[in-house]
């Protein structure tokens, strides 16, 4: 119902998508990946839309990626056949969801440990065996076995069972680390020849270094989510410019308490309190010498002390959230734009997916 | 279709709620301001679910309050009808919906500034006038006029817009800073007498320090959400007990990568990133040694190495969240418990109203 209307009429906060960035963001990250030769599989967990990833895949994305079930789940629901979700599957209503959800998409899922693959094995059957990649920490220090001896050892446990395939590596990477990546896929992949086990796929992710993908030369394909809308954490990363951020949450100045203190409507129920190693909570990319010094709910508190500009009451200004992917998961609706005219409303379908 | 079940057997994670603990929360607030002479007034932003504020109401609290617009409306669908929202409104499309809210509940509505009061007096006429609030910075930093002699001005320039009433004064606190509130309150309501303006409200508000409310003498009513389900901060500010924490997130160790690292299942987007000022995530009922040493959107990552005890993965643990009212809002239902066996569901009803 919005459709049509100038973005400045929408009331605050609202996070806001301009459709041309976006699309640039998806077209020079699908171009990348084309040149060096490499999947692409983009993780929905931005956005949470199946419109998006539709565009995602239209681009030339093999598939897509998915942290949960009942996100998977959405996304089959939406259409979508080829679904890798990277978390670990424990817990028998769990197992038997994956199972219907195995039946009707090519489904690929991690583990790096026995205990779950112990858990898949004894959920699935040959009759429709499930893909299993082994999760490898690679320095990230998040799941992930630990040496490629371990790799080894988890893959040969998964090709004994009837259920699974063991289908390949995975790892989700501290940033800047393609050597230690490279290396640990590299002697992991040697003792997997060795062993005489296929490795299908390869898959490095991240979007900070994405368009470092092709250090990692063993990879074979590339997973990230955040790259579709870009954010204040990826500038920091030197991944893109302030022009390439397609999401802004937009806010309204409602006090100035004080010379040097505005209050906007944006708290961390619309921003999240995910500061990423920064210490404030967002880029306004119209006061940008101003800071937003904290949250409650529902206020940002905006220190103006070091800005020569200062908002007044009822302006409004826009803001580079630090994280997009989370406020994403704040809001009923993503607001799409052109030129800051609406283009279209956009349900965040897989929103509140967690199990 | 849970009820029955032993939360255990629930899909993880999950934040569940105990109904018993919940229920004396309610009962020993409410007793403390029956027996200091106060109304009191439950914030419904910490769980935003209507058959939660009945039995507030029920208890004996005065009326709602709620952060947003949208989170009154859907009160005010669900039957109630004395509502306080303490957000300065701003925006035609806002002022017509509010203006539409007025019509059929009992409303109040806070202003700290001249602009807001401006737009409020232009939307609001004499046949239906809008209840208005000053709001006071007593040391809070957030919103609210700097001194007693701005309030004065603030209520004296309300009582002139013939669409508004002056109806009192508000704080939203700093902790443990009853003395600054009283002497705020106080030195306004003599300059407000002075003036011949009557005050019937002077609203004090917080969880931390709910049960020093007394100390504020002034004070005519009393504004509190988290105390319903309690959390880590309140636990901090020594408000409650473990005992006393209503609201657990239950996880489910996904990996134990090293000795002393375990994965859960509770992210950020289960968790959320709030930190209020601990250094770490949440509280490990079941292995309080342990540390929620950092959060990705669905991974919490653990460290064990201050813990004798060490979960397997499988194994499942309760999470004392540090800030309970932003963890509500991420899920779409709550699940209620009685010594463990689900009584019911809730609908987070009010969840993503942000406008």
């Amino acid at each position: 119902m919005s459709v049509g209307l100038s973005i400045h009429e929408l009331l605050t906060p609202v996070a806001v998508i301009d459709e041309a960035i976006m699309e640039n963001n998806i077209k020079v990250a699908q171009e990348y990946f084309d040149r060096i030769g490499r999947n692409f599989r983009p993780h929905i967990k931005t956005h949470k839309i199946p419109a998006l990833a539709s565009l995602q895949t239209a681009a030339g994305a093999k598939g897509i990626n998915c942290q949960k079930l009942s996100e998977a789940e959405v996304f089959a629901d939406a259409g979508f056949t080829d679904i890798l979700i990277t978390f670990n599957m424990l817990g028998a209503a769990r197992l038997e969801r994956l199972k219907a959800l195995n039946a009707r998409v090519d489904l690929q899922v991690v583990a790096d440990n026995s205990a779950v693959v112990e858990a898949l094995a004894g959920s699935f059957d040959a009759d429709r065996p499930l893909k299993v990649l082994v999760e490898c920490d690679t320095g990230g220090g998040r799941n992930g076995v630990q040496s490629p001896a371990d790799a080894l050892h988890l893959a040969e446990t998964i090709d004994t069972c009837a259920g699974l395939t063991f289908h390949g590596l995975l790892t989700y990477p501290k940033p800047a680390s393609e050597a230690e990546v490279q290396a640990f896929f590299a002697e992991t992949i040697g003792l997997l020849n060795r062993a005489g086990l296929k490795c299908p796929v390869v898959s490095h992710g991240g979007s900070p270094s994405l368009f470092e993908s092709h250090l990692v030369a063993s990879a074979t394909e590339h997973r990230a989510g955040t790259y579709i809308f870009n954010d204040r954490a990826m500038m920091r990363a030197g991944m893109c410019d302030l022009d390439d951020c397609a999401m802004h949450v937009i806010a309204t100045v409602v006090s100035r308490p004080t010379e040097t203190r505005a209050i906007l409507d944006s708290g961390s129920k619309a921003l999240t309190s995910d500061l990423l190693g920064f210490a404030d909570h967002g880029f306004i990319v119209d006061y940008p010498d101003a800071t937003i010094v904290s949250l409650s709910e529902e206020h940002a508190v905006v220190d103006l002390s070091g800005s020569r500009n200062r908002p007044e009451i009822g302006d409004r200004v826009r803001i580079v959230p630090n994280h997009t992917c989370v406020v994403a998961n704040l809001f009923d609706q993503l607001v799409f734009h052109r030129d800051g005219v609406v283009t279209r409303m956009e349900t965040v379908a897989a929103r509140g997916k967690v199990v």
